[in-house]
């Protein structure tokens, strides 16, 4: 994954161009399942439109000795993303007027853009602003900003049930490493390895520049995924190694909601819970009340409440494997829990005579009970009212350790599973 | 408000008879809207039966030498209320039987009633009662008790809708400031801002003796007010300048209550929650199984928990023009977020484009989410689902910012408004 | 009840056989309503068959000097439940196979049994196993194990309903003093006391042998208990002085829960809660999925927290009369409060007027309102949605008290009961 996640790294993506063509190539030679999907610029989505496509090839300013005072091909935040293109001299006060900079974090690069507002402009460190001499600059962008298309992914992994799990996850970020590619490197890997296996729900697992992409794609699917989706993730912020994040939905009562939390309680030590309020992200969109999708997110250190956050720092030293394997982790879990979420009856009354069946020690002493009580507690709650999220909630037994209780109970032809989903 | 509070200080009102009289007068010319309504003594008011009416010219107690220890012109609380007429002389023993006292509060006048059982006593602070020597002593009280009626003041001020807000308040007791006066007096101030302006709901406004009063009231006016009433307050203890307290209905979950607590938690400092089981006012009416109308409460220091309650000491010096102040200012606030309290749904799916409409800036960066989130935390929740109340909860941002911003949007078409009581 | 107790002790207790039967012929010596029904063995009851019957005359092991090193006689603990007969010589080896001691309670003998697999063994104190010389010993159990029955025992209390009330209780442990005589010992003083007054309800009080005993007993009555059932508990750990204990059903919200915290609540100190999930006596069975029951337990110490549990060191030292009075007292308050616990409601609306019935002070004074607030707050909440143990929860009133003022509310025609049970 870090190989991957470096590979992609210097790419100068944006909402849309050439830059997110590339990196979904190159996520689609990772897992060929991934599909790209063109829309036009101009076209109608929902209360917005998609914008002309925008690329660039260079850009640079020049002190007046011809020295490249900052250089794109160094950074790609040093350009305003969507900037115009120019190519004129400037003095240093009107250099001031469209320089970006970060007063507060003086050695970081911010990361900035203007999408919706035709402009033009330069972002580098506080410092480097602080020492520019009065002097005659050449600034110089080479972009192109015309009709065009939004590009987007998406891998469909069919299941048992058209119902379907949604992952969404955004590629239109340049060269940031934790905000941005750790979500797409992480949903690959996760593609990969639920297409290697037999599951349950249909998995729809899309690569959308953020915003605008979730939008068109959303009005697109829409009718599709609100009869099908169960539950729904957004994927970012995956690779650092610090505690885990959740995000709620907007009620924070969906599956995802309950599923993600059910993982966090029993799989990792700490996570820190964010209010709706806090979003940031896609869940913006699926949340939104018109759309109303169960979507939630988890996360490492979430975006925003890291300082290196938009800025050169969220860069490759920022992340590690170790992080990113954390990140895959989690969504297993909750994959598992998500999966194997069906209500149980136990279908006899009374408690069954477990030792007729080995289950149950033939020797009865005052310690007898503890060695069964987990089987015991999670028989008495299957009385079809309970998933299994609820049997891991009032049992306080891992969702792993209920799958497996479970299972054993089933082969016992103790318990009948109700499968709502499907 | 203050000058008002004085010139109806001195006059000892009861629960009927010319003191409420004379107190309604007053308060009609400051607010010509009010009416007064009399119901004739015997009237069958639900279990009840309206009294005698009483009125008092004078009274006192002589000592041998003929010097007054006590007079009624001094200090109305010197007679026990709805006291039957008397005039002879008795014994220091005699006199001792028919004395009320505070000994817990030795500088004190105690006011005492005896409204349902006729008899006739006095007052006085303890301190006088233990100087009082082995004398005869000439007792006087030149009062009528005798078929009359009860008397109510009532101000409609009427709405787009003949849905009703109900503010009830007492002018029952003789001279007592704080736990009597200040209610009439905010009230009136109260009717006059609301009859200034244009107003969603129609207003009911009533002044009515304690108890029988409201008794009264509701047995001739429950029909429309049990179909109308959309929330009501008792107004009383407003005049002092400590913390404001609130006391719930019944269950403490009406609009009456819900509107009370959001303008006090967004609105003042600190406020001291009361149950439902520490009524003591006409709660106790508006409340009861029977008829079960959405009132609450929300005072200055309450009834019963400050020393000076239903003691001479209840007096101008207690309360101030700033204390009215404040207890006019948060039933302002009540009355603005019951006004504007309905549900909203925006009318697009996913986020609307607010930056088309000059609600979000152009340039994005790191801070760009924090400007306006504000604007969008209203309306992902404005899903038809919360009123205004509940959009203050979720968001924890003021009624006052959340009508601004929802009128904004309301002005860009975005949202839609849901008026469930019109 | 102590002398019952004793005199319960030294009999030889199992799930079947001549202990229980003497058990039960005992019991119904103190109460004559009492009845004892047989089961064959080998019928289905559910997933379970009725065991073999197991009686037991003598059981003992000899030293090579003939001396008995322990003695069934001494403490009818020292054989292991249910043992097959046997007679032969073993070597030190051999013996230490088949028994069973308490290493981490050296001189204390465990119980221990092996109803559902057939096989021999001794139980005795890890002290006296660590004192075993390497000889040649004769053990010797003159048990039999063959087709017999199971026995129960049953009172039924008619009541003015079919409507019933359980107690269930459990006569299957050998010498057991709390976990075991303290349930049958407090369940027939109950009957005693139930069946000297008239009941609305009518009470289920059973006598059976744990686990199967109460699987038996439910596939016999099931249908009438389903339909008639509105309260149970299971009555075991009765006897000591120390704090009571409270286990809930399987989601704690029956009439039995409620009537049990309130109990516990207004009457007790202190007391200890335990979930479902810490249960391992009969509810196991009533609050099964398949059986859904109303039952809870209320306790002293509750079994498995007491560390003389399941073995030699509960017995008669364990236990006080005291103890044992306690735990007749919390039953007797808990029924008291199932037995009253209808919904109320005022037949007038407003508050009625008190003072003409002698119910309300005829002399108002700043003290007034706290004379009458219990019965104020009592009628206020008396409006058809509350029944006893609400009013005790909201008003935080005694149950005791509460019916009290209820039965004076009643005589005074203010109330109209709604029994929904009857």
């Amino acid at each position: 994954m870090y190989e991957l996640l470096k590979k992609l790294f210097p790419i100068c993506r944006s909402i849309t161009g050439d830059g997110v063509r590339k990196t979904l190539e190159i996520l689609k030679e990772e897992c060929p399942l991934l599909k790209t999907y063109e829309v036009p610029s101009g076209t109608k989505v929902y209360d917005w439109t998609v914008p002309k496509e925008w690329n660039i090839k260079d850009a640079w300013i020049k002190n007046s000795k011809g020295e490249k005072i900052i250089d794109f091909k160094q950074n790609n935040l040093h350009v305003l993303g969507y900037s115009t293109p120019v190519h004129k001299k400037v003095s240093l006060k009107e250099l001031l007027e469209i320089l970006y900079t970060l007063p507060e974090q003086p050695d970081l690069i911010p990361y900035v853009t203007s999408y919706y507002k035709e402009r033009y402009g330069f972002c580098m460190s506080e410092n480097q602003k602080q020492n520019l001499k009065n002097d005659e600059y050449e600034i110089f962008i080479d972009s192109e900003l015309k009709d065009g298309f939004l590009t987007y992914g998406e891998i469909i992994i069919p299941g048992k049930t058209e119902k379907e799990v949604l992952l969404s996850t955004y590629i239109c970020h340049p060269s940031m490493a934790n905000n941005e590619l750790s979500g797409p490197v992480v949903a690959i890997e996760l593609a990969k390895w639920l297409s290697g296996k037999k599951n349950k729900y249909t998995y729809r697992i899309i690569f959308v520049p953020e915003t605008i992409g979730s939008i068109t794609y959303l009005s697109k699917n829409y009718k599709k995924m609100k009869e099908n989706t169960v539950a729904g993730y957004v994927l970012t912020c995956l690779g650092d190694e610090k505690n885990y994040s959740y995000l709620a939905s907007r009620y924070g009562e969906t599956l995802a909601d309950r599923a993600a939390l059910c993982a966090l309680k029993h799989y990792v030590e700490n996570f820190k819970t964010y209010s709706f309020l806090d979003r940031g992200s896609d869940e913006r969109q699926y949340c939104s009340p018109g759309i109303d999708l169960p979507v939630c997110s988890v996360m490492r250190t979430k975006y925003g409440e890291y300082p290196e956050y938009h800025t050169s720092g969220d860069n490759l030293n920022l992340i590690t494997l170790k992080g990113l394997e954390g990140g895959v982790h989690i969504y297993k879990k909750i994959i598992e829990i998500i999966e194997n979420n069906s209500k149980y009856v136990v279908n006899t009354p009374c408690e069954p005579q477990l030792g007729k069946r080995g289950l149950y020690p033939t020797i009865s002493t005052k310690n007898t009970q503890t060695l069964v009580e987990d089987i015991l507690n999670i028989l008495v709650y299957c009385d079809g009212k309970n998933d299994l999220i609820d049997l891991c909630d009032i049992t306080n037994i891992s969702p792993q350790l209920c799958i497996q209780t479970i299972n054993k109970l089933k082969q016992a032809n103790l318990l009948e599973e109700i499968n709502e989903n499907i």
